[in-house]
Order: C-alpha cells, then structure tokens, then sequence
C-alpha cells in the first residue's frame, strides 16, 4: 500500500524521544537542540547501500538497527554520549510493512542508548540508508585517533571476526536466520558506549574497527605518526568462531574481516593497570583484549610467539 | 582513475574551513564541534538523487552546489547561522575529474556562507548525495512553521517558479547551459540565509519552499492550525519568467514548480512596518512579495481580485 511522503514521515519516524534537549524535532525544517554547557558537540554520518553494507532481502529490522549503530560507534570511538539522529532514506517504494520492520529496528537501539530521532528525509530512489549521529564529550576527554604514543598498550575489545563469520555464512546460506549467534552479530551490531565513555579522558588514542582490524589499526599508526606491533597469538577469538573455524580462517576473519564495531584503543603504560581495574569495574563494558604495543616508526608489525610474520590482504576499501 | 576512498576523502574533501569552532574536522571518527553559548544547534538533513533531484549528466558542481544549498536553506528557514557540514557520497565509480568539479561546487558555496565541511562518508553505490547541515540560533527567535495566526500577512521570498522553468527547460532541451538564466536558477540555488537572520525573532513563522508554494503553504497552515488566502494577482512573477512563459503559465510554475529554496514567511500585523523597512535596508537580503493573510480555519484559499478560484495539482511528493 502506496503513502504519501509526509504520511510516511509522520506515522514511522516521528516517535517522541523523551529527551528534554529537544526543543524542536521531527516536522520542521530543521531541529532544535540543546547542547549541555561545557560539552562539544559531536557529528558522525555513515551510509548504507544495499549490496554493499547489507545483502539484498536483509529483515528490514538489522538495517535499521545497522544504520544506527554504525554512527552510534563512531560515538562511542570518540568516547562521546549519544543524544539525536537524522534518517535519511532513499527507498524504491513505501512499503508499510518494510517501513514498520526498519523503523522498529532503528527505534529498539535508539530507545536502549536513549537517542531520540530529530529529523530525516525520505525521497524515493535506490534503497540508500544514511544517519548522522550527534552526541557530545567534554572536548578535554574526546579520544581521538592521533594520541597514540610508543610504549602505549594496544587493545581490542570484544570479539571481532564473529560479524564477517556471519557474512560468510549468509552467503553460503542465505537463509541462515537471525538464531545463527554469528549473524546476529553481523546484522546487529552493538556499538561499544559504555566502553568509549569509560575510556575517555583516559585512553590516549581510539577508533572503531569497521573495515578489519589490521587496516583499521594501519590507519590509527598514520593518524598518530607511529607504529604498532600486534601479537598474533594474543588476537581474541570467540568460542563460537574457533568451533566453527580452524585458526587460519578465525585469524583471517579477525583480522581483514569487517563490520565489527570494536573498538581498537592505546592505554599509555602508566595507567593500564587503572584503566583495566575501571573497566573490569564498569557497568555495561565489554571484555577487552591486549593485543599489542605502539613503537616508534610506521606501520604494523605482526609477531607471533616473538616472531615477524607477514600478512597478506588489507583493510576493506570501498574503491580499491 | 579509479582512487582509494581514503585517498579520495583525504583529496577531495579535507580543505580546512578556517573555523575556530571545529575542535577537530575530516579523518577523526566524529567531528568534534564547539555550539556558542546561549545558542541552540540547528540540524537538518537532505538527500539528492539521481533522475529525481537532479538530471542524470548534470554538471558535477551543479550536484555539489544543490546538495548543500537545500539543507542550508532549511537552515535559513530556521533564522539560523549556519557552521558546519557533512557530506555522504554514494558513487558508482570514483573519478577524478567528477569529483574535483563535484568538491569544488560544494565547497564554493560552503565557503561563501562560512561553512566548513567537517565529516562525511564515501562509499560505491548508485549516486546519492546525503548532507547533514549543522548552524545554531538563539532559541527565542528560531522560525518554526508553527507560529502563523490568523490577521498574519503572508510572504514569499525572491523570485519562485524560475527553478522549474528552468528544469522545464532543460527536459526540452538537455543541452541548454547555465548561461540561461533559468536554468542557472534550477541548478544554483541560492540559500535565504541573510533573509532569514534578519526574519529571526520578527516573523511569526518560516519554512522553505521546496516543493511548490501551494503545496508547502498547505503545510505550513496545518502546522499553524490555520488557513491561508493566496492573492493570485500578488504572485511575484519574475521578468524572466514572464518574458518566456504565458501567465497562466507563470502561475503554475509559481504555485506548483519545486526547486525554488524562497522562504514562505508570516508577519504579525503590528511588526509588518518595522519588518519590512528593516528587509528594506539588509544587505543581501532578497526582496520580498505579500501574497495574502493568514486566516482563521483550516487550508489553502486562492482569491483573484477577490474573487476565489479553484486551484488543480499539488506540491511533489516523492511517493504520490
């Protein structure tokens, strides 16, 4: 059944959020927010293209919820509590049951970390999803990607490779649903928060892995003109990867695979034990794993048991 | 020549914006950005497509100017001043030369109202051109649609219609260029930024006219919980227009062509004097035409020299 543009607005996307610094929301030309005192606002915007970020018949509900939580990591990558979203949805067709599915996606995570939806645009063209996330930090204690320095420990939180497992298994078979833990993972990712605010004002350097880690990892070295070593043995694999995969696919799909989420950090020497003690402590945060060392130079070394490996492949790269 | 998309970002859309808000721009995860106090932020999101918002073959700066001049127009409609940008680029194939005019439309406009593009995100898809545009207003005296009652008097801005004949134009004869006055006019719009600081704290309500005046009337009555009279014999038809089109013409151009990014404004009876001799003496401020009253009841009324007419058609809507 056919809506009209502003029919469609109004019945999926113009929930109230409850948030007391909207003064304007969704129906005007624009939103009106309040941005607390002493805070920076923080702005990150992320699309989804059918085919490329989602397979094509993906439930309606993990691209919603996929297209928030991509930018809620970037939040939680800056250490930044997350406040408003705009929707952007370029769709084929208003389909009310898809709308009803997507927006109850997107709503279920917006709902958990308490982010209202303050605006949007819907226009009919290739199914194109784009949301931008705002949120704010003390600017002080934003975690950015520069700050790594030699002798700074590497972590990695969670369980990254378990989301491209997902993938593969999708595309082996399609019809694998969502009781697969593993594309559960891939569909719907969590963005780490918790983990980000516990870590702001303390880690010196972080970012979200998206594209595979040891890409992501190359890019955080350039962005801090400096070098890492990563420990191959201390890669985290989950129990549910390493049951269904031998340890050269797990170390694969660790590495080069995508749509994690984690978050990749550097903790300087004199404060990992603290910061492993808070976030042992902290409500909320998810295990994170040491993984390597900052060094001086560029680039990543990989060493397994002591020794230099060399890896083969990259990070994904959308026109490589 | 087919770039890397971090080498793309990093070319093509990583000019400084010589802000000192911007606490830190393109290549971070987030931007992180600094609202002045005593200001609410003011968001507002817009996607272009291809086929739909522009014509497959525009010229790339064209697409460039457009994607930001929509959304800084809703930052006008706002009384805002805008900051800052961010752009999401969905494209099929990453060339050079494309991009180069694409960056530098975007950016000549950016520049010319002070913004700076802080973030974005480029991935390979159909061509979809998502920005995310951020200002900020004393809250007080933001424009919503809202405020309009009846006794009001009804404006739009400059010169509506224009855009679509030029559209018109351009679907008769694809090899038209932007030195037809029209069609620079459809592809070039010029966001009411100036008009619409000087409207801030003074008009009773505000919206852009994106879609057609009649159409977007008819919603600004039913945000207001108002009606309005439309005086045809009012409608602001340019020279232009006029010169190419016949009257009946103009007026269909007028009431029910898009693309015309003109601010529909109202203005309670006592401030109309004082409103209008200020517009009269801002610089840069476009002129602007009475074209009725806002009225007590519901809907849109069109009168011609008192007499009322029963209009056909409507404003676009993208799943009609």
């Amino acid at each position: 059944m056919p809506l009209g543009e502003f029919d469609l607005i109004e019945r999926f996307f113009s929930r109230a959020g409850g948030r007391d610094d909207v003064l304007l929301g969704v129906g005007d030309d624009a939103a009106l927010l309040e941005v607390p005192p002493g805070r920076a606002l923080v702005a990150a915007v992320d699309t989804l293209v059918e085919g490329r970020h989602f397979l094509p018949g993906a439930p309606p509900e993990s691209i919603g919820h996929q297209a928030l939580a991509v930018n809620l990591s970037d939040l939680a990558a800056m250490g930044a509590e997350p406040a408003w979203a705009l929707l952007s949805l370029s769709l084929p067709a208003a389909e009310e049951a898809w709308l009803a599915r997507f927006s109850a996606g997107l709503y279920g995570l917006a709902e958990q970390h308490g982010v209202a939806l303050v605006g949007g645009d819907t226009v009919r063209g290739p199914l194109v999803v784009t949301v931008t996330a705002l949120g704010f930090v003390v600017p002080q204690m934003a975690l950015r990607r520069d700050g790594a320095r030699p002798g700074d420990v590497l972590y990695v939180s969670g369980w990254p490779g378990e989301a491209a497992a997902g993938l593969e298994q999708l595309q082996r078979a399609p019809a694998t649903g969502d009781a697969d833990p593993l594309v559960r993972r891939y569909r719907y990712a969590e963005p780490r928060l918790a983990l980000g605010r516990a870590l702001a004002g303390r880690a010196s350097s972080a970012m979200d892995v998206s594209d595979g880690l040891y890409g992501d990892l190359q890019k955080l070295c350039a962005a801090s003109g400096a070098a890492a070593r990563l420990d191959l043995e201390r890669l985290p694999i989950s129990t549910e990867l390493a049951r269904r995969q031998a340890r050269p696919d797990c170390e694969r799909l660790v590495l080069f695979g995508g749509d994690d989420y984690e978050l990749l950090f550097t903790v300087p020497p004199d404060r990992v034990a603290s910061v492993e003690a808070e976030l042992a402590a902290t409500q909320g945060a998810i295990a994170v794993h040491r993984i390597g060392m900052i060094e001086a130079g560029a680039g990543v070394r990989c060493v397994r048991d002591g020794r230099v490996e060399i890896l083969h492949g990259g990070g994904y790269d959308h026109f490589a």
